[in-house]
């Protein structure tokens, strides 16, 4: 059965690659791309600031939510069009490129306007009127594994997009649910190893939703890097504690650049090179 | 905060009852509500001979699946609008209602012109643009928890439809996942009494999914209906070793008929009735 | 590998059976046994009580623990030798069969005095010193599964026993670990329906530990007594509300007699009886 | 009630400091410690080249387990007494402290004479009767986390240690119990976070036994590395494949001095370093 699997490795296949603008390669091995911003654009001043902040620190990839569904019915829902309209401003204020969410199929052609990759978010993951949209295409999508889902599971997705002509997939580890309550989720870099091992799939780690709580958002961060993933994307926001989403795992401006900095160390310190 | 949630059981509210036709009543704990069906509908001999035979036992309300995407794209997919239309002809053939499952919110539509009640399956359940459409209509709703969903994050998904004003919602337990290797999920029959006791959903128990072997959906069936939930659904096929999905789990029409007789044994022993 | 295992069934061996005084027979398949009695012996007065409450209705076996090291270093520790000999006194007073449990290979020899059935606590599953102990002996066991433990590795522990020579091997499923909250653990009848049809071993069912509270343990203990297992204990306690140690879990004396009469006739629903 | 855990780290409280001799101190959080070692002694020879290796790259504290009951009853169970000699006998010969596991109360008085750290294995975490001896002593101890257990869980069980007057605590995260079936255990980093960040514990990563394979154990032990932790655990073995227990996720002794070089890099990388 596995044998049909076009994601696992084998001799005749290797390691995805993909590329974008601005000289920009994911899954090349060589580097660790970085992604960041706020869970959710939240406004035109919030996002014009992160946007000034990651290009200071020559950071390409900006990060940020525009649907919010979340599981209460209460809680602050995204600023969906008018978000992207933001996310589409501030790539090209700063010349940046945009990973966005897309949580229902019916988003997917407004999302595709603006996003230079297209995340399915771990919700969404199995989620076949999202997929069988972006396999159609060739624009980069990252999946996000479900906290639900065994890396297989997850890799089937990507199979889905691959098997429909889409190669530029990357999937995204960010915490599976388990019995530990002082996590959000837990983090699992052993499922990640074997993605990133026994699959031809770019993998990206996401430490701030595992953790949920930013005191232990730095040293998984350098956990993260430390293992040689494609990639890492963090959550940071000019004030976390007015954050209308996610506040208390994301961090703020002077943490995530001592962190950056000691990123940059520890993928030197193992031959890599974080962009 | 969880003041504010309508579906906690208080002084002020009741339990939640659901009237269909045929003098059918969801959730009023005196009855326990069978639905029964395969996991696909698969041809229209198919489904006629289950409706023939759940007619023949008095069951009232046939369950099949249209639109299958898996995890594997490899699998059978479904009859989508044909499986609808199967439907639609075995209802009126043999009176009965009919349960079957949205994965895509461009499928909503369809359902409804067919579904009595719109299952929302346990990969969607997060998926807002499915809900978005059924809060908006009175059709019942049944949400299946998610494998990865707490009790409270399930009710939450109902809470939405609540809010939006369908109040004809139910709630179905079908096994979370563990770490528990020879079983397909693990049925929470704690977590569904915590559901029974703290709020006012109705809710139904899937003893198939759960499993994921037919030797062991009979006396996980039994167990369940030991329950006194307001509603058991079970999945039957007329040759399970043919089928298009589910196989393993599926009873054939005699073991479904020697079991349906001691689930309306074990419902009377507990002063409630099976129909 | 598994080919060597004793535990599994197959053609050439059939589910064990386990013979007491009394006329007392665990494992023939006939019969349902129950066990009930308190998390702790207290008192002499409190044990006595519940001896002659049990003796009333016509229950053979109680149960009560004497050790009780618990994971904080500040609760109450059980009444350890004084309370096996308040236990040997209950059961030649009340002509009743007694289990209790051992949670160090030190207390083994003493714990023989006075148990019929020696129970293995949950989380001294793996713990070989004990094991070594039972296994040289006849003396019934009643392995507990670890709340992290497998089916399979949970029979792996009865296949020590087994293996040295002690046929008189009984296993009980009592919850394992998972993510939901609104239960103390997940009772995993998935699980047990495992035991009950692929291995040898006599299985019983712990409703009281996996709910964690009472409001819930009548419906589940209704759910285990119609799976027909080999036996059932419950928790039961003269006043709930000052007991030392498991306090939410224990029913009191009505709530016990009314869910008494429930099981019968859930057990005969089932062809079944409960003894 | 959290209030008067001594475990819990506040301001009249700080991180817990353990001195061995050879001017070895764990838990200053200045350097990171190396134990090494094969899962199993095995013969003098075998532990023999174990320590001259180590020995030979400066790391000071070498592992090896003597007492290996495991779940089949039909596997190797360790040279006991003659593998504690072998480990006094490595010791000596090469100036190392010795860590070895304890699996039951009536082994600890013979690990004592010979360990200079007393690992609680996971599978005995909750052993009272193990603890009870550990606890009236000062010999340094070091526990496992249950693969079932809340970080939490695992701190009381220091807690026991701490209040009997043994200040000499050490945890270890090792993996928790999941869903994720591609890996032997899931390493639960978050989880340390927590420990790290919000107790007084000194605590060590073992990403051997998490991992389970061989192949991703390397970047799981630089993930570690990089978390700053009190130290990391590794296994490795002269010949992995013909290892007595945990063959699959030993590294040979090439592999290990490859990482041991990666991981002194990560360490200053982030300030720190390796000892």
């Amino acid at each position: 059965m596995e044998k049909k699997w076009k994601f696992i490795k084998s001799k005749n296949n290797k390691k995805l690659s993909i590329e974008l603008e601005n000289n920009i390669v994911i899954g090349n091995q060589k580097n660790i791309n970085v992604m960041a911003g706020p869970c959710s654009v939240e406004s035109w001043s919030q996002i014009d600031e992160v946007g000034s902040f990651l290009s200071g620190l020559g950071i390409k990839i900006i990060r940020g939510g525009c649907f919010k569904p979340r599981t209460s019915p209460y809680s602050f829902k995204g600023l969906e069009l008018k978000g992207l309209q933001f996310l589409n401003d501030v790539k090209e204020k700063y010349n940046l490129k945009v990973i966005t969410e897309v949580k229902d199929s019916t988003q997917v052609q407004d999302v595709l306007e603006v996003a230079d990759i297209v995340q399915v978010g771990a919700k969404a993951m199995w989620d076949y009127g999202i997929l069988n949209q972006l396999g159609r295409t060739s624009n980069p999508v990252m999946i996000k594994r479900s906290f639900a889902a065994t890396t297989q599971e997850c890799c089937q997705i990507a199979e889905y997009l691959l098997n429909d002509g889409n190669k530029n997939v990357i999937v995204c580890e960010r915490g599976i649910r388990t019995f530990e309550p002082n996590s959000r989720f837990t983090l699992d870099l052993c499922g990640a190893a074997w993605i990133k091992n026994k699959t031809i799939l770019p993998i990206f780690l996401d430490p701030s939703h595992a953790m949920g709580f930013s005191y232990g958002v730095p040293e998984l961060s350098l956990a993260c890097v430390a293992t040689n993933p494609d990639g890492i994307i963090i959550e940071v926001h000019p004030d976390p504690s007015v954050a209308k989403s996610d506040a208390s795992q994301q961090l703020n401006f002077k943490e995530f650049e001592i962190l950056f900095k000691k990123m940059k160390n520890v993928a030197n310190a193992i031959g890599s090179n974080l962009v």
